[in-house]
C-alpha cells in the first residue's frame, strides 16, 4: 500500500520512520506548506508543496495528516478527505463529535474511508477503557499520564516573562497509582493523581521566585497540583532533557458474582521514550486496516472502536489465528 | 437480548451472574447433562435438559457453550452453531484451526454466526499480543501467567498415589519480570519466566519424600520449573486455598526510529480474583458483539481478532465517541 504524510515535524518524521519498518508499506511522499527544497526527509522520500496534493490523488492509498488539533487538523482533515483516505490523530477529546461529524460528510462525497484521533490518548488508552468497561461494567475507571512531557504545560511556562525555555513532566503520585491498583477504589482529582516537574531556563537576572510563584499559581495548568520548580542551564536542558517521553496506565477495577464479592484489576501501560514515534506507529498501524476496509468498499468516519484487530496487522486472519490466538 | 447457558460449572455460573449484571440481557435457561431437577441455579434461572435445546431455536439469540476444551467443545460447538448463534472459550491454542475451520462450516449451514476462544489467553492476552505487535513490528513478546491456580497442574499432582488433594499455583519470577519490564529483551524459557508451587493434602502414613520426588520430577508439568512442595491439612487446603485467582502479564517491547534508538515497553496486566468469573465476563461482552453482528447479516466462525471494539459496549457509537475516546 501506499503512504503519503501531510505535515513534517516530529509525528511526521515518525510515521516516516514507522512506514520505513512495515513490509507492506511504500511511502509516496512528504508534503509540506513550508518551500520543499528547504526540508530533507529522513529516508530520501521526495518532498512536494501541499499545494500539488491534489495530482496524487490517484497515487496514495491512505494519506496521513501531521497537523495540529488546535488549528490545523479541524480544516486540514475534512477537505482532504474528501480527496484521499486519511488518518489523523485529533486530540481535543471534547471537539470529537463535532470532528466525526466534519469528516464523515466530506469522506462520504467521493466514498473515502478516514479514521480520526489514532494515537495512544486518544487512541489505545480509548480502546482499553472500552474493553475494560465492557467487560466489567461494574467497576470504575482510572487514567493516569506519565511520567513524560507535556507540551502545552512546557509551552505555558515559556510564556512567562523571564523565562528563556522550559520543560514539564507529568508525574503520577505512587501512593494514588498503589491504592488503585490494589482495588481500592480511591475517589482521586486529576491533581490527586499526578504532580508536576518543571525545569526552567532564565534569563540571566530574572526574579526567580517571581518566576516559581507565577508557574505554582497559574490556574488550571499548575494550581491545583503539587508542582516542583527547578531552575536550570539551557546546557542541562539539552543534556537531560532533549528527550520526549512519555507514557500512563489505563485501570480498571471492577468486581464480579452475585454479591460482587470478587475483584478483578485490569491495567494497559505504556512507557515510552518517543511519545511521536510511538503515536506515527499507532497511526500507520491503523493506515494498514482503513486500507483493508476501504478495499471491501468501507467508507465514511471510523475510529479505533470501529476497527477489527484482525486488519491491524500484516499477517494473514489464517496466520493471527494459527500463532497469535 | 437473550442468553442461554449450555453447561453449568464453574464457567456456566459466572456467565450467569455476568448476564445477571449487564442492562441488556435476559438469561432465558441453563441446559444440563444432569437431571435438570437436581439443579438450582444462582438467580432463579429456569434449568431443562439439553435435549430439549431445539425446542429454544427461536428463543435464544445466543448460546454461551460452558464445556471443557479437551472432548466437549469440538462435538459441541460445531453441532449447537448449526442452530444457534453461539460462544465458546476453546482454549487448546494448537487445535485452534481445525476447531475454527469445523465450525465456520457448521455455522455458515443456517446462517448463523459463532465465536470461539472468547476469555483471556485465549481472548484478551491475544487482542494484546495482536494490537502490539501490529503497532511494533521491531519487538518482542512476552506472556507471564500467574500469580494463580493451574487446574491442569493441580489434576495432574492429584492422580500421584497417596495424594487427596492438591493446588498449584503458576507463580512470575520476578526478576526475569523486571527484566523484560526493562526492555532488555532477555531470552527465556517458560521455567525461566515462571516457578510452580505445589500445596498438598497428602493421606496419612503417605510416604511424603516420594510424593515430593514425584511431583518435581513429572516431565513437561514440573520437571523445567524451580518447583516447591508443601504439605498442608485438609482444612488447610479449604480455608486457604479454595479460590481461583489468576492472572497475567502481556509485554512486548519494541522500538522505533530510524536506528531503532527509541525504546518503547506496552504491558496489558490482569489481577483476577476469580479465574472463571472473568473469563464469563468477556464471553458475555463477545457474545453482545456478534448478536450485533448477526443482526447486521454477518455469519460464520469469528474469534476476538474479527471483532470490533464498538460491537462489545451496551453504549450507542456515538456515546463512546463522546466519553470514552
Amino acid at each position: 500500500m501506499k503512504l503519503a504524510i501531510y505535515g513534517y515535524g516530529n509525528l511526521g518524521r515518525g510515521v516516516e520512520c514507522a512506514a520505513h519498518l512495515a513490509p507492506d508499506m511504500e511511502l509516496v511522499g512528504v508534503f509540506t506548506r513550508r518551500a520543499p527544497e528547504t526540508l530533507k526527509t529522513l529516508t530520501g522520500v521526495p518532498v512536494y508543496s501541499v499545494n500539488d496534493i491534489l495530482d496524487f490523488k490517484d497515487k496514495v492509498d491512505v494519506l496521513i495528516i501531521c497537523g495540529g488539533s488546535a488549528t490545523d487538523l479541524p480544516e486540514m482533515t475534512p477537505s482532504l478527505a474528501e480527496h484521499f483516505n486519511v488518518v489523523d490523530s485529533f486530540d481535543t477529546h471534547a471537539a470529537i463529535p463535532q470532528h466525526f461529524a466534519n469528516v464523515d460528510a466530506a469522506a462520504k462525497k467521493n466514498g473515502n474511508i478516514a479514521l480520526i484521533s489514532a494515537g495512544w490518548d486518544p487512541g489505545m488508552f480509548s480502546l482499553n477503557r472500552l474493553y475494560a468497561s465492557a467487560i466489567l461494567p461494574n467497576g470504575q475507571d482510572y487514567t493516569f499520564w506519565g511520567r513524560g512531557v507535556s507540551q502545552g504545560h512546557s509551552d505555558a511556562i515559556r510564556r512567562i516573562d523571564g523565562v528563556l525555555d522550559a520543560r514539564q513532566y507529568t508525574v503520577p503520585i505512587p501512593e494514588a497509582l498503589a491504592a488503585v491498583r490494589a482495588g481500592e477504589n480511591p475517589t482521586l482529582t486529576t491533581g490527586e493523581k499526578h504532580r508536576r516537574e518543571c525545569y526552567v531556563v532564565a534569563e540571566d537576572g530574572a526574579d526567580l521566585d517571581r518566576i516559581e510563584r507565577e508557574i505554582k499559581t497559574m490556574p488550571n495548568y499548575f494550581a491545583d497540583y503539587e508542582t516542583s520548580v527547578t531552575f536550570i542551564t539551557k546546557e542541562e536542558l539539552m543534556r537531560d532533557h532533549s528527550g520526549i517521553p512519555h507514557g500512563g496506565s489505563v485501570i480498571r477495577t471492577g468486581v464480579t458474582g452475585l454479591e460482587g464479592e470478587n475483584k478483578h484489576v485490569i491495567e494497559y501501560s505504556l512507557k515510552l521514550d518517543s511519545n511521536p514515534e510511538f503515536t506515527a506507529s499507532v497511526i500507520v498501524a491503523f493506515a494498514r486496516a482503513i486500507n483493508k476496509m476501504h478495499l471491501r468498499g468501507d467508507m465514511g468516519c471510523k475510529t479505533v472502536f470501529d476497527i477489527a484487530p484482525v486488519d491491524l496487522s500484516p499477517l494473514s486472519p489464517e496466520e493471527l489465528r494459527a500463532h497469535m490466538l
